[in-house]
């Protein structure tokens, strides 16, 4: 602190609102803001955290901008860990840019992007997985990206990073100390560091595995809607999106290509493709279509399957079907209002599938099938574990250099001096995790893609 | 109150931002709030208006949305006059959706468009006037707007027109009195109540006045560039616009229609428009461009004259400098890096004008002009005189009634019953400028104007 320049920003997004906040840190805070407050001696008696009312002035004219509301925070007891005062005026963009200007013509400076969380940062409020954290809270779209940032933000990553730096640590003092005295230890302490660091592979490892599974998922689950040609997927398909984008038609084989749209279920972020229907056909274009569709099968998080009741069961769809019972599949057997196929009856029967009997036509049982993929989507969900640690694709690059690490000083754990000169570099990684190494760049990378007034 | 539904919404711009506001009103509000807080026990026993951190929490699964920074507000000492809580959350669409939807999911309702100002109003925080100035005050674009509105809004038009309506009251009094004991009455009273309403008359009529001359520049202060043709008047559009509009070309007669432009000096709006050069001409297009310059050159709130220094003077521009010199006008001899005409100089000479000499080419002396547009623009504005009671076209009408009614009853004073008559109306008007009386419709007409979270 001390040095600082005393910086402002709008907090609130561009635009016209009821409300919005302008943030102001740094040593003069209370002082310079107090010269655009009427009346200024209220501000300067005010209490901490407390909001009160005043006349926000031009300074020049000594004229009223707006009546705000305003809060004080006494550094460190504050966001940045400054001084800080918070400013909410009507949230209009001439009222907004005119006390702007007015708080920069009394000596404060514009924030740069992520300066507050910069400071907070630097001046020990929050380590760097709260700080990213920040910004991935903020960015959030979906209940699973909001679980893992909250969970980052609340210091969850941190407090176990913690923890395990300090495995890293005894077992850097134990092997020091045995480099020193050599071969005086006592085994089973050796191996109990030993073991730790056994367990922290074992622990980075199924955290990073968990990181593919939600990198799998971010930018939504894929939901494919297969079956054989003519069943009524794109029908279906119209049905979940809500309006006709599809031409539905009744000529089997008119969905060539596979078509697909984001849509949120639950706050749940669902890609939903359309595919091209299964059968055998030598037009070249269509195979094609197939081939794309069987590639969406294999990548798809969830399927359903459409059906048509009256139609016969070919060869290609009992394959289809005897795969996909065993993974994460919806079943649907379409347009029951007309005869059911005595064979294709049979073999859900044998197979042991209850398809759900619906008439996409006549909106027969839709709700069933809108809560079937609401509550597969919603298990798939809650099925996915949030690592424990990494929160993100800088965080995960490290892990995996620790890692390394980590495992390259266990399996020289006799050679000594490699083991401790791997366990440093370990402990080098998982500072830079936490941000305990200053690294100019890194910080300037993480900060600069924030907004401004963050 | 009592009877009103607990209210949600958003304070703060869409978008996203570092923060944003989430506002709920009514007689539930901390009941309600509290069962999505953590700790709840925290907030129970929080003391009004000051700030707080909490988690905020899914009502199913316990787990946490976000942290968020809350104040409760305990009714009457509220915006609303009710009980009030202001949450600050993190500034993302997927988190503010989450919080107001927990807030809904627990039985809050979402707020109608100005339901909080209409609040405030219905519980007598605030008359129609400064309910209206909330909405001016943060659509206001012009430092000339934001003083009207910020007037407002502090409640000065609501202190006079109360002062008014004492006036007709006590008029209406006087009168009453004399329909009831008739011809009892002390002259010197009556003349005095008669002498203060003339007096109102006479102040509404100047308000009405001002209001006719902010409506003139409503949407922009016309500033037109004018002059003969060729004489730098595109460039120095250009030069202020500060982009290359109009092609710019040594052909006189190039600008053939006028060009405008709403730029902003100084928190000022401006419509600068470059006019058609002012010269005889046979060609039916050009004398209509010129005809329409003549017409912008009428309606300015200021002109600025363009002139070659190196060409000679014709009559036409005589004519027009003879004019232009009794009104709000810059003069500019361009191309002055040329020899000097020495009849244009005699006769700026003869006529006492001292015209700035620059080079638009050059940029010789251009800051100059801008600082002089910006002095004349800043002096007008200055000069517009602010009503004192009437901001908005509402209350205008009204007044305009109600001075009708007023001077009815002037004119009738001899007449009692029919002056009385009049005076209730009259006083029937000022209730309605301030919303003493209720009017569903008018109400429902402004409040749904508003923003959502106002």
């Amino acid at each position: 602190m001390g040095r600082e320049r005393t910086i402002a920003a709008v907090a609130t997004p561009a635009g016209t609102g009821a409300l919005a906040i302008i943030r102001i840190s740094g040593d003069e805070a209370f002082e310079k803001v107090s010269k655009c407050l009427d009346p200024a001696e209220k501000f300067h008696k005010a209490e901490p955290k407390k909001i009160s009312l005043f006349k926000f002035k031009r300074k020049d004219t000594g004229e009223m901008i707006d009546e705000v509301t305003v809060i004080k925070y006494r550094g460190p007891s504050s966001y940045t860990g400054e001084d800080m005062v918070e400013i909410f005026c009507h949230g209009g963009p001439y009222i907004i840019n005119s006390i702007i200007k007015e708080l920069i013509y009394n000596g404060i400076d514009g924030a740069r992007k992520g300066e507050f969380t910069r400071r907070a940062f630097i001046n020990g409020k929050m380590d760097l997985t709260r700080a990213e954290a920040v910004k991935s809270v903020i960015e959030s779209k979906t209940e699973l990206e909001n679980k893992i940032a909250v969970r980052a933000l609340s210091g969850e990553y941190k407090k176990k990073i913690e923890k395990w730096r300090e495995k890293i640590v005894e077992a850097l003092v134990q092997i020091e100390t045995e480099i020193e005295f050599e071969e005086d230890q006592d085994i089973e302490l050796e191996n109990k560091e030993k073991r730790d660091l056994l367990e922290l592979v074992r622990v980075i490892g199924e955290d990073l595995k968990r990181r593919e599974k939600i990198k799998e998922i971010e930018g939504g689950l894929r939901v494919v809607i297969a079956g054989p040609a003519n069943a009524g997927k794109s029908t279906l398909f119209n049905k979940i999106v809500g309006y006709e984008r599809v031409l539905t038609h009744h000529e089997p084989g008119t969905t060539r290509d596979w078509v697909s749209e984001k849509i949120y279920i639950d706050g749940n972020e669902l890609i939903l493709i359309d595919s091209a229907g299964i059968r055998k056909t030598e037009n070249p274009v269509e195979m094609e279509g197939i081939k794309k569709s069987n590639e969406e099968i294999e990548k798809a998080g969830l399927v359903i399957w459409v059906s048509a009741a009256d139609e016969r069961i070919y060869e290609e769809e009992k394959e289809w079907i005897e795969v996909l019972k065993n993974r994460n599949t919806i079943f649907l057997l379409n347009k029951v209002d007309k005869k059911i196929n005595g064979e294709k009856e049979k073999f859900f029967k044998r197979e042991k599938i209850n398809p759900e009997l619906v008439s996409l036509k006549n909106e027969l049982n839709l709700t069933d099938i809108f809560n079937q993929i609401s509550n597969r989507v919603r298990n798939l969900n809650e099925s996915i574990e949030i690592p424990d640690m990494i929160g993100n694709m800088r965080q995960e690059k490290i892990a995996e250099e620790m890692m390394e690490q980590i495992k390259n000083a266990i399996n020289n754990w006799e050679r000594v001096e490699i083991a401790a000169h791997y366990l440093n570099t370990a402990l080098e990684s998982v500072e830079e995790i936490l941000g305990k190494r200053d690294n100019e760049e890194v910080l300037n990378r993480i900060f600069e893609s924030f907004c401004i007034g963050k």
